[in-house]
């Protein structure tokens, strides 16, 4: 079969399957979650096998050592992806809520209803693991889902993809419920971006350059996830401890995530008393600074920030800082400059506070805490299967609920429009 | 300039305002409507004239009844375009709402925020109306708007945009929240499809021609509206009277939109009681039947349905009838040929309506009530820009809430990431 044809019929199945899905009990969908995860464990050996076999391909190419962490599988990583699934289906089930009802002057009676989006399209880099926690959010809110993983883990993707998807249909969901691209021709993605009449929404998951390209080319509509470039500014008011605290984990917690802090902003009243101690603080744990000619003063030893850096997702432990004279020049910069994920203001003063929560826009904006809350488990909402940085569909933090859609149920007695 | 230069300069324009315009006042996007409403009034003459110029242009293109009946402006329309204004004015501001807020058990309050979506852009036909549709529900959710009207209504729209955007920046709002794209050229709208860092949504209102090309070139996110090829299903247990009447309203009520019923299905068992009957009254209404060879039995003298007919959105006085076996084929045939616009169903079985209402994926289903009242009047939100069809963001009607998006607020007192 051509590689059009494979893909097309990938997605009629998984479109098919999402039909059934819709409707499926919440009881067979939690068997079929916890089934995964018993044979994911049992297959241990398998998945470990194919995962050795992508790891030595990788290490031939030449990849560096954060690529090859990020696609290694170990006993305790294919465990936690087993605890992941088990998760899921603990979580409650958002098909089927009636989430308004109301009643018209003519008695008709309109209903919003939770459903499935139907058939949702995952690509993704050569991350395992998301192979796993994407079938399982997917599956939880009714829909059927097309994966296509970064073909440098396509050994070890094919061989989890295998064992969940055998586990899901024995447990009784219907075939094409979890559909797998193993082409690892960049063609077979092109294709399925302009399925749009078997598939409902793509989630691209990775660094800027997947996201851009599926953005760019895709005429399935997409949720555009994960891009961060956060800032925290340090108000005049700020409590300079609680600042310190907050900027050195937003930098340094997790640095290569996109709810990390990338520019720090301080207010020119605070900046002497604040940034010499946090400069050092932050050199002993090997952050380098890049300020511009102001912060410069207070830390001769770093280096000038330019444009590029203000522009740039470090994703590293590098952190631009400016000083700023007003909470105005703080706004602007990150209007600017900001992508829209997340942004922090530390603060004691009232108005300030407020002003930055509201004019700030952005998917979470914050007062006197770290970015690095942005997240679906900090959220509260058990899982995430990313991070929406578009405004269309939702924003933040992505759900269950955050993969469903409506539809409006209407009863009525016979009703006709005059 | 050249074409490029000015449509991106239009989005730069728009794009700012909308920064304003996300903290405004809602006094002042009320004044500012009720004063667009006052100026379209006192302009009528000016826009009339407008008007005769774009009228004359399609007269003489050949333009058909229908094209001109949608382009004419008159003082009743103009009058209807300034209570429409009016009527937005009334609804509730949607934006600062605090959906939800709640507590983890860090301490930190989140909250979740309806904020604007930011800057709007709509790609419409030649209907003057939708200008000042489009505008008024953009402004009261707090959004910029861009406005590319068919190239045959520029002097009306040119005249209407000049209008309500010197009273809208007169009574108080940016410049820059309402652009009106006047270039003709094709192009104009292929470079706004592309504008991602300046538009955040683009809503196509017209024929399917114009939202699908828009759906397969922009690249900026898209909410598509308004095919419906809409069934009404009558189920052996349907009282026949109220199914008459639903047909009948659904049918011909007002053939030409996009919740108007192009094929309806009859349950075996209920065909000879209903159909006989059912075809003498449209004829006499001038409808024009194309049924399936059960279906011909019942009225000889019309055409056999194809399966085109099927797929068809007729948007006119012409019905497919087909005789099903059973619910299940009912089911079947509207997966295959529906659009998920808005589907009914006739019956008196508590098993069929359940089982129609879960089952069928559309935007609204129906038990006994007409298809017709699929629209954001009738379901009770005030106005409507378009109903969306799509699955992302939002289905169905869309009023002032589906032109918004979220943002999550936080308020800490120094928490930081374990």
């Amino acid at each position: 079969m051509n590689i059009y044809n494979s893909v097309l019929e990938k997605a009629k199945k998984a479109n098919s399957a999402a039909r059934i899905l819709s409707n499926i009990s919440t009881d067979i969908k939690n068997k079929a979650l916890t089934k995964m995860a018993e044979e994911l464990k049992n297959n241990k050996e398998g998945i470990l096998r194919a995962n050795a076999l992508d790891l030595e391909n990788a290490k031939n190419s030449g990849k560096n050592n954060a690529f090859i962490d990020r696609l290694t599988l170990n006993e305790e990583r294919i465990n936690s992806m087993a605890q992941g699934l088990v998760k899921v289906a603990s979580l409650p089930d958002p098909i089927g809520e009636v989430m308004k009802m109301w009643k018209k002057s003519n008695g008709l009676n309109i209903g919003k209803v939770r459903v499935p989006l139907g058939t949702i399209g995952i690509i993704y880099e050569a991350r395992p693991n998301v192979t796993v926690d994407a079938a399982a959010l997917c599956l939880k809110s009714g829909n059927s889902v097309i994966l296509k993983g970064g073909s440098e883990a396509v050994n070890s993707n094919l061989a989890i993809y295998n064992t969940i998807s055998r586990a899901a249909i024995e447990a009784g969901l219907p075939e094409g419920s979890i559909e797998f691209i193993d082409i690892t021709e960049r063609k077979a993605v092109e294709i399925l971006m302009k399925l749009n009449k078997y598939v409902d929404v793509l989630i691209p998951r990775g660094g800027s350059g997947l996201i851009n390209s599926v953005v760019e080319n895709s005429t399935v509509p997409v949720i555009e996830t994960g891009i961060g470039n956060c800032h925290v500014y340090v108000d005049d008011s700020a409590d300079l401890t609680m600042a310190e605290n907050i900027v050195i984990n937003a930098k340094t917690q997790r640095p290569g995530v996109c709810n990390a802090m990338e520019t720090l902003l301080v207010h020119k009243d605070a900046a002497e008393n604040f940034i010499p101690h946090l400069g050092e603080t932050l050199s002993k744990m090997g952050v380098e600074i890049r300020g511009c000619a102001r912060t410069q003063k207070l830390i001769p030893a770093i280096k000038l920030a330019t444009e590029e850096d203000y522009a740039e997702e470090f994703l590293d432990l590098i952190l631009a800082v400016k000083v700023v004279d007003s909470l105005d020049e703080a706004l602007n910069h990150i209007y600017k400059y900001g992508t829209k994920h997340s942004e922090a203001i530390i603060t004691n003063n009232y108005t300030s506070s407020q002003r930055f929560l509201r004019e700030v826009d952005a998917a979470a904006v914050y007062v006197n805490a770290s970015t690095r809350f942005t997240d679906g488990e900090e959220f509260g909402f058990g899982a995430e299967i990313g991070i929406s940085t578009q405004k269309l569909h939702t924003r933040g933090p992505m759900g269950l609920n955050e993969l469903t859609t409506v539809k409006y149920i209407v009863y009525g007695e016979g009703q006709i429009r005059e």
